[in-house]
Protein backbone atom coordinates (compact mmCIF):
# COMPACT_ATOMS: atom_id res chain seq x y z
CA UNK A 1 0.00 0.00 0.00
CA UNK A 2 1.27 3.05 -0.71
CA UNK A 3 1.07 6.36 1.91
CA UNK A 4 2.01 9.40 2.02
CA UNK A 5 4.69 10.29 5.02
CA UNK A 6 6.29 13.77 5.35
CA UNK A 7 6.23 14.87 1.60
CA UNK A 8 6.89 11.68 0.31
CA UNK A 9 4.36 8.76 -1.08
CA UNK A 10 6.07 5.58 -0.35
CA UNK A 11 5.06 2.13 0.43
CA UNK A 12 3.75 1.56 3.97
CA UNK A 13 6.30 -0.89 5.20
CA UNK A 14 8.64 1.83 5.18
CA UNK A 15 6.90 4.47 7.57
CA UNK A 16 8.67 4.88 10.61
CA UNK A 17 7.23 6.84 13.45
CA UNK A 18 9.72 7.58 15.71
CA UNK A 19 9.16 7.02 19.43
CA UNK A 20 9.77 10.63 19.79
CA UNK A 21 6.96 11.53 18.10
CA UNK A 22 4.34 13.69 19.79
CA UNK A 23 1.58 11.70 18.94
CA UNK A 24 2.96 8.57 20.34
CA UNK A 25 4.09 10.44 23.73
CA UNK A 26 0.73 12.21 23.72
CA UNK A 27 -2.34 11.67 21.63
CA UNK A 28 -0.96 15.20 20.51
CA UNK A 29 -2.39 14.94 16.96
CA UNK A 30 -5.45 16.00 14.84
CA UNK A 31 -7.52 13.54 12.67
CA UNK A 32 -9.92 13.32 9.70
CA UNK A 33 -11.51 10.82 7.73
CA UNK A 34 -12.63 11.04 3.96
CA UNK A 35 -14.87 9.50 1.73
CA UNK A 36 -14.16 8.33 -1.88
CA UNK A 37 -16.76 7.15 -4.19
CA UNK A 38 -16.13 6.40 -7.37
CA UNK A 39 -12.39 7.88 -7.30
CA UNK A 40 -14.48 10.97 -6.27
CA UNK A 41 -13.69 12.73 -2.89
CA UNK A 42 -17.34 13.73 -1.27
CA UNK A 43 -17.56 17.05 0.87
CA UNK A 44 -13.66 17.52 1.15
CA UNK A 45 -13.74 20.52 1.52
CA UNK A 46 -15.80 20.78 4.35
CA UNK A 47 -13.61 18.14 5.89
CA UNK A 48 -10.87 20.08 5.19
CA UNK A 49 -12.14 23.20 6.57
CA UNK A 50 -12.87 21.34 10.01
CA UNK A 51 -9.26 20.03 9.59
CA UNK A 52 -7.34 23.25 9.39
CA UNK A 53 -10.05 24.67 12.15
CA UNK A 54 -8.70 22.15 14.57
CA UNK A 55 -5.11 22.42 13.79
CA UNK A 56 -5.59 26.16 14.37
CA UNK A 57 -7.52 25.26 17.86
CA UNK A 58 -4.55 22.89 18.95
CA UNK A 59 -1.56 25.46 17.31
CA UNK A 60 -0.38 22.66 14.91
CA UNK A 61 1.94 25.10 12.69
CA UNK A 62 3.39 23.75 9.68
CA UNK A 63 1.12 21.81 7.93
CA UNK A 64 -1.59 24.36 6.26
CA UNK A 65 0.32 24.42 2.84
CA UNK A 66 -0.04 20.90 1.66
CA UNK A 67 -2.44 20.32 -0.81
CA UNK A 68 -3.91 17.77 0.92
CA UNK A 69 -7.04 17.12 -1.70
CA UNK A 70 -4.27 16.47 -4.42
CA UNK A 71 -2.30 13.79 -2.30
CA UNK A 72 -5.49 11.95 -1.70
CA UNK A 73 -6.53 11.63 -5.28
CA UNK A 74 -3.25 10.40 -6.22
CA UNK A 75 -3.42 7.68 -3.04
CA UNK A 76 -6.58 6.69 -5.00
CA UNK A 77 -5.58 6.23 -8.02
CA UNK A 78 -2.08 4.95 -7.42
CA UNK A 79 -3.92 2.37 -5.33
CA UNK A 80 -5.89 1.35 -7.88
CA UNK A 81 -9.34 2.14 -5.45
CA UNK A 82 -11.66 2.59 -8.04
CA UNK A 83 -14.86 2.09 -5.95
CA UNK A 84 -15.67 2.85 -2.35
CA UNK A 85 -12.75 3.98 0.01
CA UNK A 86 -11.42 5.68 3.11
CA UNK A 87 -8.71 8.30 2.82
CA UNK A 88 -7.11 8.69 6.78
CA UNK A 89 -5.36 11.82 7.45
CA UNK A 90 -3.13 12.47 10.83
CA UNK A 91 -1.06 15.42 11.82
CA UNK A 92 1.00 15.40 15.01
CA UNK A 93 3.01 17.93 16.73
CA UNK A 94 6.05 16.36 15.52
CA UNK A 95 8.84 14.62 16.93
CA UNK A 96 11.05 15.75 20.11
CA UNK A 97 12.38 14.60 23.29
CA UNK A 98 9.55 14.16 25.67
CA UNK A 99 8.18 17.39 27.10
CA UNK A 100 4.57 18.14 27.89
CA UNK A 101 4.49 21.53 26.33
CA UNK A 102 5.32 22.87 23.00
CA UNK A 103 8.79 21.97 21.23
CA UNK A 104 10.56 24.58 21.35
CA UNK A 105 11.97 25.76 19.11
CA UNK A 106 9.22 24.52 16.86
CA UNK A 107 9.83 21.04 15.00
CA UNK A 108 7.92 20.00 11.27
CA UNK A 109 4.57 18.25 12.20
CA UNK A 110 4.29 14.67 11.35
CA UNK A 111 1.87 14.45 8.67
CA UNK A 112 0.24 10.99 7.41
CA UNK A 113 -2.44 9.83 4.63
CA UNK A 114 -3.66 6.47 4.07
CA UNK A 115 -5.83 5.57 1.45
CA UNK A 116 -7.94 2.19 2.15
CA UNK A 117 -10.60 -0.47 0.34
CA UNK A 118 -14.28 -0.09 2.34
CA UNK A 119 -16.34 -2.15 2.02
CA UNK A 120 -19.98 -0.58 2.67
CA UNK A 121 -22.18 -2.12 5.32
CA UNK A 122 -25.35 -2.88 3.58
CA UNK A 123 -26.58 -5.72 5.89
CA UNK A 124 -26.54 -2.77 8.45
CA UNK A 125 -28.08 0.22 6.71
CA UNK A 126 -30.47 -2.25 5.95
CA UNK A 127 -31.57 -3.84 8.80
CA UNK A 128 -30.02 -1.47 11.58
CA UNK A 129 -28.08 -2.10 14.40
CA UNK A 130 -27.93 -1.92 18.43
CA UNK A 131 -26.60 0.91 20.52
CA UNK A 132 -25.58 0.78 23.88
CA UNK A 133 -25.52 4.25 26.29
CA UNK A 134 -22.78 5.23 28.76
CA UNK A 135 -22.00 8.22 30.58
CA UNK A 136 -19.74 10.54 28.36
CA UNK A 137 -15.98 10.44 30.07
CA UNK A 138 -14.16 11.99 27.27
CA UNK A 139 -12.58 15.11 27.23
CA UNK A 140 -14.16 18.85 27.14
CA UNK A 141 -13.34 19.77 23.53
CA UNK A 142 -15.16 17.31 22.11
CA UNK A 143 -15.10 19.67 19.00
CA UNK A 144 -11.58 18.46 18.29
CA UNK A 145 -10.96 15.28 16.15
CA UNK A 146 -8.47 15.23 18.76
CA UNK A 147 -6.38 11.39 18.42
CA UNK A 148 -6.17 11.96 22.34
CA UNK A 149 -9.20 9.04 22.15
CA UNK A 150 -8.70 6.38 24.87
CA UNK A 151 -11.66 7.06 26.76
CA UNK A 152 -13.58 6.36 23.07
CA UNK A 153 -12.03 3.37 22.26
CA UNK A 154 -12.45 1.74 26.27
CA UNK A 155 -16.47 2.69 25.54
CA UNK A 156 -16.40 1.72 21.93
CA UNK A 157 -15.03 -1.85 23.16
CA UNK A 158 -17.87 -2.20 25.77
CA UNK A 159 -20.44 -2.01 22.97
CA UNK A 160 -18.62 -4.51 20.47
CA UNK A 161 -18.76 -6.67 23.67
CA UNK A 162 -22.53 -5.98 24.19
CA UNK A 163 -23.33 -7.22 20.30
CA UNK A 164 -23.42 -2.95 20.13
CA UNK A 165 -22.25 -1.19 16.81
CA UNK A 166 -21.86 2.14 18.90
CA UNK A 167 -21.90 3.62 22.14
CA UNK A 168 -23.81 6.69 22.58
CA UNK A 169 -22.44 9.34 25.39
CA UNK A 170 -24.99 10.74 27.50
CA UNK A 171 -23.82 14.06 29.58
CA UNK A 172 -25.58 15.68 32.13
CA UNK A 173 -28.01 13.42 31.03
CA UNK A 174 -28.63 14.06 27.68
CA UNK A 175 -27.37 12.00 24.70
CA UNK A 176 -24.90 13.26 23.02
CA UNK A 177 -23.09 11.45 20.26
CA UNK A 178 -21.83 8.01 19.50
CA UNK A 179 -17.61 7.56 19.64
CA UNK A 180 -17.53 8.07 15.91
CA UNK A 181 -20.87 9.00 14.91
CA UNK A 182 -23.14 11.59 14.97
CA UNK A 183 -26.57 10.59 16.32
CA UNK A 184 -30.23 11.89 15.45
CA UNK A 185 -33.34 10.81 16.71
CA UNK A 186 -36.94 11.68 15.21
CA UNK A 187 -40.31 12.31 17.04
CA UNK A 188 -43.49 13.47 15.46
CA UNK A 189 -41.80 13.79 11.88
CA UNK A 190 -39.07 16.31 13.23
CA UNK A 191 -35.33 15.10 13.55
CA UNK A 192 -33.63 16.26 16.95
CA UNK A 193 -30.03 16.18 17.87
CA UNK A 194 -27.96 17.45 20.36
CA UNK A 195 -26.58 21.08 19.36
CA UNK A 196 -23.33 22.34 18.40
CA UNK A 197 -20.85 22.90 20.75
CA UNK A 198 -17.91 21.96 22.84
CA UNK A 199 -19.55 18.60 23.43
CA UNK A 200 -19.84 17.05 20.19
CA UNK A 201 -18.11 17.17 16.65
CA UNK A 202 -19.78 18.86 13.94
CA UNK A 203 -20.22 16.24 11.76
CA UNK A 204 -19.93 16.36 8.02
CA UNK A 205 -22.55 13.68 7.19
CA UNK A 206 -24.63 15.91 10.28
CA UNK A 207 -24.25 18.79 7.62
CA UNK A 208 -25.38 17.04 4.81
CA UNK A 209 -28.61 15.23 6.43
CA UNK A 210 -29.40 19.11 7.74
CA UNK A 211 -29.10 20.11 3.90
CA UNK A 212 -31.43 16.91 2.86
CA UNK A 213 -33.71 17.84 5.44
CA UNK A 214 -34.10 21.43 3.96
CA UNK A 215 -34.47 19.88 0.35
CA UNK A 216 -36.98 17.24 1.85
CA UNK A 217 -39.11 19.79 3.73
CA UNK A 218 -38.54 17.76 7.04
CA UNK A 219 -37.98 19.59 10.10
CA UNK A 220 -34.45 19.47 11.91
CA UNK A 221 -33.84 20.88 15.29
CA UNK A 222 -31.29 21.06 17.60
CA UNK A 223 -32.45 20.04 21.16
CA UNK A 224 -31.36 18.40 24.06
CA UNK A 225 -32.86 14.83 24.93
CA UNK A 226 -32.81 12.97 28.54
CA UNK A 227 -32.32 9.48 28.41
CA UNK A 228 -35.45 9.47 30.39
CA UNK A 229 -37.16 10.99 26.51
CA UNK A 230 -35.94 7.94 24.89
CA UNK A 231 -38.85 5.52 25.21
CA UNK A 232 -40.83 7.98 23.23
CA UNK A 233 -38.44 8.33 19.72
CA UNK A 234 -39.87 7.16 17.06
CA UNK A 235 -37.10 6.48 15.02
CA UNK A 236 -32.90 6.73 15.37
CA UNK A 237 -29.99 6.49 13.54
CA UNK A 238 -26.28 7.61 13.90
CA UNK A 239 -24.40 9.42 11.31
CA UNK A 240 -20.91 9.27 9.59
CA UNK A 241 -18.51 9.42 6.77
CA UNK A 242 -18.23 5.53 6.65
CA UNK A 243 -21.56 5.63 8.68
CA UNK A 244 -23.06 7.12 6.33
CA UNK A 245 -27.21 6.69 7.54
CA UNK A 246 -27.58 3.38 9.84
CA UNK A 247 -31.17 2.88 11.46
CA UNK A 248 -30.82 1.66 14.94
CA UNK A 249 -33.21 -0.07 15.97
CA UNK A 250 -32.53 -1.07 19.86
CA UNK A 251 -30.84 0.82 23.01
CA UNK A 252 -29.84 -1.22 25.43
CA UNK A 253 -32.35 -4.01 25.61
CA UNK A 254 -35.50 -1.77 24.39
CA UNK A 255 -36.32 -2.01 20.32
CA UNK A 256 -37.29 0.87 18.78
CA UNK A 257 -40.34 1.18 16.67
CA UNK A 258 -40.87 -2.70 17.26
CA UNK A 259 -37.56 -3.23 15.46
CA UNK A 260 -39.27 -1.56 12.77
CA UNK A 261 -36.86 0.85 10.35
CA UNK A 262 -39.05 4.15 10.10
CA UNK A 263 -39.94 6.01 6.69
CA UNK A 264 -37.82 9.60 7.61
CA UNK A 265 -34.99 6.98 8.35
CA UNK A 266 -35.45 5.59 4.77
CA UNK A 267 -36.32 8.56 3.29
CA UNK A 268 -33.20 10.18 4.43
CA UNK A 269 -31.19 6.61 2.81
CA UNK A 270 -32.46 7.22 -0.32
CA UNK A 271 -32.14 10.99 -0.34
CA UNK A 272 -28.04 10.09 0.77
CA UNK A 273 -27.70 7.76 -2.22
CA UNK A 274 -29.19 9.81 -4.53
CA UNK A 275 -27.31 12.60 -3.52
CA UNK A 276 -23.63 10.00 -4.06
CA UNK A 277 -25.33 8.59 -7.34
CA UNK A 278 -24.97 12.33 -8.81
CA UNK A 279 -21.52 12.44 -7.55
CA UNK B 1 21.07 5.64 23.49
CA UNK B 2 19.97 1.63 24.15
CA UNK B 3 16.49 1.63 24.21
CA UNK B 4 14.25 -1.17 25.31
CA UNK B 5 11.27 -1.78 22.31
CA UNK B 6 9.69 -5.41 21.89
CA UNK B 7 11.89 -7.24 23.89
CA UNK B 8 15.33 -6.24 22.99
CA UNK B 9 17.32 -3.95 24.14
CA UNK B 10 18.37 -1.89 20.72
CA UNK B 11 19.94 1.56 19.55
CA UNK B 12 16.84 4.09 19.71
CA UNK B 13 17.55 4.98 16.26
CA UNK B 14 16.56 1.48 15.18
CA UNK B 15 13.21 1.99 17.16
CA UNK B 16 10.72 2.21 14.54
CA UNK B 17 6.94 2.50 15.35
CA UNK B 18 4.53 1.48 12.75
CA UNK B 19 1.76 4.09 11.53
CA UNK B 20 -0.93 1.34 12.83
CA UNK B 21 0.65 1.54 16.26
CA UNK B 22 -3.07 2.41 18.63
CA UNK B 23 -0.41 4.47 20.38
CA UNK B 24 -0.25 6.80 17.50
CA UNK B 25 -3.09 6.41 16.07
CA UNK B 26 -5.52 6.81 19.42
CA UNK B 27 -3.64 7.36 22.25
CA UNK B 28 -4.04 3.82 23.58
CA UNK B 29 -1.80 3.53 25.96
CA UNK B 30 -0.07 3.59 29.72
CA UNK B 31 2.74 5.42 30.68
CA UNK B 32 5.24 5.19 34.03
CA UNK B 33 7.89 7.52 34.86
CA UNK B 34 10.42 6.33 37.65
CA UNK B 35 13.27 8.42 39.24
CA UNK B 36 16.66 6.78 39.54
CA UNK B 37 19.20 8.45 41.73
CA UNK B 38 22.90 7.07 41.84
CA UNK B 39 21.49 4.33 39.67
CA UNK B 40 18.94 2.87 42.34
CA UNK B 41 15.02 3.50 41.28
CA UNK B 42 12.95 5.39 43.45
CA UNK B 43 9.89 3.57 44.81
CA UNK B 44 9.63 1.49 41.60
CA UNK B 45 7.57 -0.86 43.38
CA UNK B 46 4.65 1.84 43.75
CA UNK B 47 5.51 2.75 40.17
CA UNK B 48 4.93 -0.52 38.95
CA UNK B 49 1.38 -1.22 41.05
CA UNK B 50 0.01 1.74 39.75
CA UNK B 51 1.51 0.66 36.45
CA UNK B 52 -0.34 -2.47 36.07
CA UNK B 53 -3.81 -1.58 37.58
CA UNK B 54 -3.51 0.96 34.59
CA UNK B 55 -3.03 -1.47 32.07
CA UNK B 56 -5.48 -3.96 33.92
CA UNK B 57 -8.37 -0.78 33.97
CA UNK B 58 -7.88 -0.43 30.28
CA UNK B 59 -7.33 -3.79 29.56
CA UNK B 60 -4.25 -3.85 28.08
CA UNK B 61 -2.51 -7.26 27.98
CA UNK B 62 0.73 -9.18 27.28
CA UNK B 63 2.51 -6.91 29.12
CA UNK B 64 2.34 -7.64 33.00
CA UNK B 65 4.95 -10.47 32.42
CA UNK B 66 7.71 -8.51 31.34
CA UNK B 67 10.53 -7.94 34.23
CA UNK B 68 10.49 -4.15 33.60
CA UNK B 69 12.78 -3.83 37.19
CA UNK B 70 15.20 -5.84 35.60
CA UNK B 71 15.62 -3.62 32.12
CA UNK B 72 15.21 -0.58 34.19
CA UNK B 73 18.61 -0.96 35.53
CA UNK B 74 20.21 -2.20 32.33
CA UNK B 75 19.48 0.60 30.48
CA UNK B 76 21.09 2.84 33.27
CA UNK B 77 24.03 0.59 33.40
CA UNK B 78 24.59 0.34 29.70
CA UNK B 79 23.70 3.99 29.28
CA UNK B 80 26.64 5.29 31.90
CA UNK B 81 23.50 6.95 33.73
CA UNK B 82 25.42 7.06 37.10
CA UNK B 83 23.74 9.55 39.21
CA UNK B 84 20.21 11.27 38.24
CA UNK B 85 17.84 10.14 35.66
CA UNK B 86 14.47 8.96 34.53
CA UNK B 87 13.20 6.18 33.15
CA UNK B 88 9.95 6.20 31.03
CA UNK B 89 7.94 3.05 30.28
CA UNK B 90 5.31 2.91 27.28
CA UNK B 91 2.95 0.37 26.56
CA UNK B 92 0.32 0.74 24.06
CA UNK B 93 -2.22 -2.16 23.07
CA UNK B 94 -0.16 -2.98 19.52
CA UNK B 95 -0.57 -2.89 16.04
CA UNK B 96 -3.82 -3.41 13.88
CA UNK B 97 -5.71 -1.63 10.96
CA UNK B 98 -7.41 1.00 12.42
CA UNK B 99 -10.52 0.56 14.34
CA UNK B 100 -11.74 1.76 17.18
CA UNK B 101 -13.08 -1.21 19.57
CA UNK B 102 -9.77 -3.82 20.60
CA UNK B 103 -7.89 -5.82 17.26
CA UNK B 104 -9.63 -9.09 16.98
CA UNK B 105 -8.06 -11.59 17.99
CA UNK B 106 -5.35 -9.43 20.59
CA UNK B 107 -2.42 -8.37 19.08
CA UNK B 108 0.93 -7.99 21.51
CA UNK B 109 1.62 -5.04 22.91
CA UNK B 110 3.79 -2.27 21.85
CA UNK B 111 6.85 -2.03 24.87
CA UNK B 112 9.14 0.70 25.36
CA UNK B 113 11.35 2.00 28.02
CA UNK B 114 13.97 4.36 27.38
CA UNK B 115 16.43 5.84 30.28
CA UNK B 116 18.05 9.34 30.12
CA UNK B 117 19.71 11.83 32.11
CA UNK B 118 18.13 14.40 34.10
CA UNK B 119 19.06 17.85 35.39
CA UNK B 120 17.87 18.64 39.06
CA UNK B 121 16.44 21.34 39.08
CA UNK B 122 18.07 23.15 41.73
CA UNK B 123 17.24 26.60 41.21
CA UNK B 124 13.38 26.16 40.94
CA UNK B 125 13.41 24.09 44.62
CA UNK B 126 15.57 26.50 45.90
CA UNK B 127 13.53 29.99 44.92
CA UNK B 128 9.99 28.43 43.74
CA UNK B 129 7.81 28.80 40.88
CA UNK B 130 5.00 30.35 39.58
CA UNK B 131 1.73 28.55 38.42
CA UNK B 132 -1.48 29.58 36.47
CA UNK B 133 -4.99 27.91 37.37
CA UNK B 134 -7.52 26.37 34.19
CA UNK B 135 -10.31 24.63 34.21
CA UNK B 136 -9.76 20.94 33.88
CA UNK B 137 -10.69 19.60 30.22
CA UNK B 138 -9.38 16.60 30.34
CA UNK B 139 -11.26 13.28 30.28
CA UNK B 140 -12.99 11.55 33.48
CA UNK B 141 -10.43 9.36 34.49
CA UNK B 142 -7.25 11.12 35.79
CA UNK B 143 -6.46 8.60 37.85
CA UNK B 144 -5.04 6.49 34.81
CA UNK B 145 -2.02 7.09 33.46
CA UNK B 146 -3.04 7.13 29.87
CA UNK B 147 -0.75 8.95 27.15
CA UNK B 148 -4.64 10.78 25.63
CA UNK B 149 -2.90 13.83 27.09
CA UNK B 150 -3.87 16.26 24.03
CA UNK B 151 -5.90 18.28 26.97
CA UNK B 152 -2.87 18.56 29.04
CA UNK B 153 -0.68 19.91 26.60
CA UNK B 154 -2.47 22.34 25.55
CA UNK B 155 -3.03 23.68 29.39
CA UNK B 156 0.25 23.30 30.38
CA UNK B 157 1.32 25.06 27.00
CA UNK B 158 -0.38 28.16 28.54
CA UNK B 159 1.46 28.03 31.39
CA UNK B 160 4.52 28.08 29.83
CA UNK B 161 3.69 31.04 27.48
CA UNK B 162 2.73 32.71 30.55
CA UNK B 163 6.43 32.43 32.48
CA UNK B 164 4.64 29.59 34.64
CA UNK B 165 6.02 26.07 35.56
CA UNK B 166 2.72 24.65 35.86
CA UNK B 167 -1.18 24.64 35.49
CA UNK B 168 -3.04 23.99 38.16
CA UNK B 169 -6.79 22.55 37.00
CA UNK B 170 -10.04 23.84 38.47
CA UNK B 171 -12.55 20.94 38.91
CA UNK B 172 -16.11 22.45 40.08
CA UNK B 173 -14.32 25.36 41.37
CA UNK B 174 -11.80 23.29 43.36
CA UNK B 175 -7.95 22.63 42.76
CA UNK B 176 -7.26 19.44 41.97
CA UNK B 177 -3.85 18.75 40.49
CA UNK B 178 -1.01 20.06 37.74
CA UNK B 179 -0.65 18.50 34.23
CA UNK B 180 2.13 16.43 35.00
CA UNK B 181 2.71 17.01 39.20
CA UNK B 182 -0.07 16.65 42.32
CA UNK B 183 -0.71 20.00 44.11
CA UNK B 184 -0.55 20.38 47.61
CA UNK B 185 -1.21 23.52 50.29
CA UNK B 186 -0.34 24.28 54.00
CA UNK B 187 -2.69 26.39 55.89
CA UNK B 188 -2.30 25.94 59.82
CA UNK B 189 0.63 24.15 60.06
CA UNK B 190 -1.64 21.46 58.02
CA UNK B 191 -1.05 19.63 54.95
CA UNK B 192 -4.08 19.52 52.54
CA UNK B 193 -4.36 18.13 49.18
CA UNK B 194 -7.43 17.00 46.85
CA UNK B 195 -8.87 13.26 47.71
CA UNK B 196 -7.81 10.70 45.15
CA UNK B 197 -10.50 10.03 43.09
CA UNK B 198 -10.69 9.25 39.54
CA UNK B 199 -10.28 13.35 39.36
CA UNK B 200 -6.51 12.98 40.43
CA UNK B 201 -3.34 10.80 39.63
CA UNK B 202 -2.56 8.68 43.19
CA UNK B 203 1.16 10.64 43.05
CA UNK B 204 3.88 8.27 44.09
CA UNK B 205 5.61 11.44 45.32
CA UNK B 206 2.39 12.47 47.08
CA UNK B 207 2.20 9.29 48.92
CA UNK B 208 6.06 9.77 50.54
CA UNK B 209 4.98 12.93 51.11
CA UNK B 210 1.90 11.62 53.53
CA UNK B 211 4.99 9.41 54.82
CA UNK B 212 7.11 12.29 55.34
CA UNK B 213 4.56 13.75 57.11
CA UNK B 214 3.50 11.25 59.52
CA UNK B 215 7.01 10.89 60.35
CA UNK B 216 7.77 14.68 60.98
CA UNK B 217 4.03 15.11 62.68
CA UNK B 218 2.77 17.21 60.16
CA UNK B 219 -0.85 16.97 60.10
CA UNK B 220 -1.68 15.88 56.28
CA UNK B 221 -5.66 16.02 55.30
CA UNK B 222 -7.45 15.26 52.08
CA UNK B 223 -9.97 17.98 51.47
CA UNK B 224 -11.61 20.27 49.14
CA UNK B 225 -9.94 23.79 48.58
CA UNK B 226 -11.46 26.32 46.43
CA UNK B 227 -10.02 28.96 44.27
CA UNK B 228 -11.93 31.26 46.50
CA UNK B 229 -9.69 29.76 49.36
CA UNK B 230 -6.59 30.36 48.19
CA UNK B 231 -5.91 33.95 49.10
CA UNK B 232 -5.71 32.39 52.90
CA UNK B 233 -3.24 29.33 52.15
CA UNK B 234 -0.10 30.21 53.62
CA UNK B 235 2.12 27.44 51.50
CA UNK B 236 1.80 25.79 48.39
CA UNK B 237 4.11 23.00 46.58
CA UNK B 238 3.69 20.87 43.78
CA UNK B 239 4.89 17.27 43.51
CA UNK B 240 6.36 14.94 41.25
CA UNK B 241 8.83 12.28 40.59
CA UNK B 242 10.86 14.26 38.56
CA UNK B 243 9.51 17.86 40.49
CA UNK B 244 10.15 16.38 43.89
CA UNK B 245 8.86 19.32 45.94
CA UNK B 246 8.86 22.86 44.23
CA UNK B 247 7.54 25.36 46.22
CA UNK B 248 5.11 27.39 44.61
CA UNK B 249 5.35 31.18 45.48
CA UNK B 250 3.48 32.59 42.93
CA UNK B 251 -0.27 31.57 41.62
CA UNK B 252 -1.26 33.53 38.21
CA UNK B 253 -0.21 37.33 39.54
CA UNK B 254 -0.68 36.73 43.45
CA UNK B 255 2.21 36.45 45.33
CA UNK B 256 2.28 33.75 48.18
CA UNK B 257 3.65 34.40 51.40
CA UNK B 258 4.97 37.80 50.25
CA UNK B 259 6.87 35.16 47.76
CA UNK B 260 8.82 33.73 50.65
CA UNK B 261 9.37 29.92 50.99
CA UNK B 262 7.12 28.56 53.90
CA UNK B 263 9.02 26.57 56.74
CA UNK B 264 6.54 23.27 56.57
CA UNK B 265 7.61 23.15 52.33
CA UNK B 266 11.72 23.64 53.34
CA UNK B 267 11.03 21.02 56.24
CA UNK B 268 9.80 18.41 53.44
CA UNK B 269 11.90 19.38 50.90
CA UNK B 270 15.03 18.45 53.71
CA UNK B 271 13.25 15.09 55.00
CA UNK B 272 12.62 14.12 51.28
CA UNK B 273 16.47 14.74 50.12
CA UNK B 274 17.36 12.47 53.66
CA UNK B 275 15.32 9.85 52.20
CA UNK B 276 17.16 10.07 48.54
CA UNK B 277 20.29 9.85 50.77
CA UNK B 278 19.82 6.96 52.42
CA UNK B 279 18.78 5.40 49.15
Amino acid sequence: MLVYFNGKIIDKSNVHISPDDRGFLFGDGIYEVIRAYRKKLFRSADHFDRFFRNLEEVKIGGAQHINYEKICEELLERNNLLQDAKLYIQVTRGVAPRKHSFPMPAVPPTIYLEASQIFPPLDLWQNGVKIILRPDQRHQRCDIKSISLQPSVIAIQEAAENGAEEVIFVKDGYVTEGSHTSFCMVKNNQIITYPLGKSILPGITRKVIQELCLEQAIDFTEQYVSTSELPTINEMFILGTITEIMPVIQVENTMINHGKIGTITRKLQQAFRSKIAQL
